[in-house]
């Protein structure tokens, strides 16, 4: 039987139809716009999912994948892109829509949930996948299973507070992780180093105006043999090799993979962001080297983890 | 049957016999010194044993925790106090020697087993056991189990770097977690405030030496109601509120325990930690209040716990 899984993400929401029995590979998809705040968010989802589906016979379940804090009975608690719709009891909503079982978790949760089941942590009983996009998210995988914490809310290491005197956050503190290793953070990084008068062919790529600066003028520079774009690029790597480091110190995994929108230029930071992380972690020299490597299923990871949840569901 | 215990420490290794079933009760304990940097070790425990075997039958196992990075084999990889035997293979060595089953594990993990067993932390599935000492480690409970990671060395976020700009580590980093919210940490935010002129009290109790303010000096002059000594105090619990944070950002546990030797002075901290923590982990305002409390079995809480270890030997 096949199975759904949906990865609603800031600007759409992506569904995918695989055989759970061999989930990397997808067997049709569907794409249609996130609605604004999230207003009419089941209906949208339900129009992907009878789109999927087609004359076919219901699936065994609908899987969805959302940014921000979910909790155990699948309800949205919080979500940065869907501010209209907090406290979304998102997972029976969507069952009882469809008329199937429905499951419901964080997208970066089903981004390692897919790299687990056919992607870059295959066989790794524990593993850590963090999304590197406009924000940082994060999929730990113990003993073969999703670590979920108490409530759900496990894996959210973007607003761990890596320099207390640093730059502000939209979340209200200091220093948060994702201010420096994100996407948003690659590009801050780039702006500072702009406003000290370098960074001329970076800023000539945004228009001529440092303000406009953003992560993929830098990329693309660097790209290029820009010898300023390309410092940039290894502060940007120093800055997430330090939180791996603290992540590894805390989680032991024995992969880490690095998923979301930054991974496509992840050949101009992941060798130095291995060199770095290996000064970085505790006693490096007593454990053994650990992989750390770029996600394999590309911008489907979360649809296809979030259909291999649903399978689990219909399952059991 | 009875199981035995044994928790090295950095000056003592403490020995307990418990009944499995009801850990928490001590029935006989013995203490020793630890062998200087470790030489004789095995020798040591193997003392210990016997003192509280006595013309008993023998235990089902022997249980131990010690500081350090401990193998999944229960080799002991680097230990901070035992220097003169890093790569031991404990386990065996113990085994061998007394002619029972041995289980060697991190001694934070033990103390998270013991408050999980028999202390703060019953009947949490999900937990997360802090010990503040010399240093700081954890020990990490989740699907009611230690989390091991892959090699056996999680739960290690003494070396989490809060503050990249911040003070010198021995570890070679600037700025681990432990500078700040360990008893080490305690005294050098004091000596800090001290040199610049503050905590007159605290420099007295230090014999009037700046130079030599530790920890608890601090403590000593905030039960006296002093407002410097208590203004450092304050510090203090924001670092720790901080490193709590982060860990609760990413593991989401139900119930966070304070263990340690800084546990003693949890009153003058304590309160300030869960204020501070309220407003620093992510989205406070939309989860659930998370108990931050003390540990509840003192001292004896490692050996207890590498006592609860060694009856999953026994049994298995």
């Amino acid at each position: 039987m096949i199975s759904i899984g949906l990865d609603v993400g800031g600007t759409k929401v992506l569904g995918v139809a695989v055989d759970p029995r061999d989930p990397a590979v997808v067997l049709s998809e569907h794409r249609v716009p996130t609605p604004e705040g999230g207003v009419g968010l089941v209906d949208t989802l339900a129009g992907v999912v009878a789109s999927l589906v087609g004359s076919a016979s219901p699936p065994g379940a609908v899987g969805v994948g959302v940014p921000g804090l979910v909790d155990r009975s699948g309800r949205l608690r919080m979500g940065p892109h869907l501010r209209r719709v907090q406290n979304l009891p998102l997972a029976s909503l969507v069952a009882d829509r469809c008329g199937v079982p429905a499951v419901v978790d964080n997208d970066a949760n089903c981004h390692a949930v897919a790299e687990h089941g056919g992607g870059a942590a295959v066989g790794a009983d524990e593993a850590l996948v963090v999304t590197l996009g406009t924000g940082i998210g994060a999929g730990i995988i113990t003993g073969g299973r999703l670590l979920h914490g108490a409530n759900g809310f496990a894996g959210e290491p973007g607003h761990m507070i890596v320099d207390p005197g640093g730059p502000p956050c939209p979340c209200g503190k200091r220093g948060c992780w994702e201010r420096f290793a994100s996407g948003t953070g690659l590009g801050r990084l780039a702006r500072d180093a702009a406003a000290g008068g370098r960074l001329d062919a970076v800023v000539a790529l945004a228009g001529g105006d440092a303000e406009a600066v953003r992560g993929e003028h830098v990329t693309a520079a660097a790209r290029t043999g820009d010898g300023d774009a390309l410092e940039v690029m290894g502060d940007f790597a120093g800055w997430i090799a330090l939180g791996l480091a603290n992540l590894v110190n805390i989680l032991d995994p024995a992969v880490v993979v690095i998923g979301g929108g930054l991974v496509e230029a992840a050949d101009l930071y992941l060798d130095e962001v291995r060199a770095r992380f290996a000064r970085l972690v505790m006693a490096g020299d007593h454990r053994p080297e650990l992989p750390i490597v770029a996600a394999a299923l590309g911008d489907r990871a979360g649809a296809i983890g979030a259909a291999v949840l649903a399978a689990e569901v219909a399952v059991s």
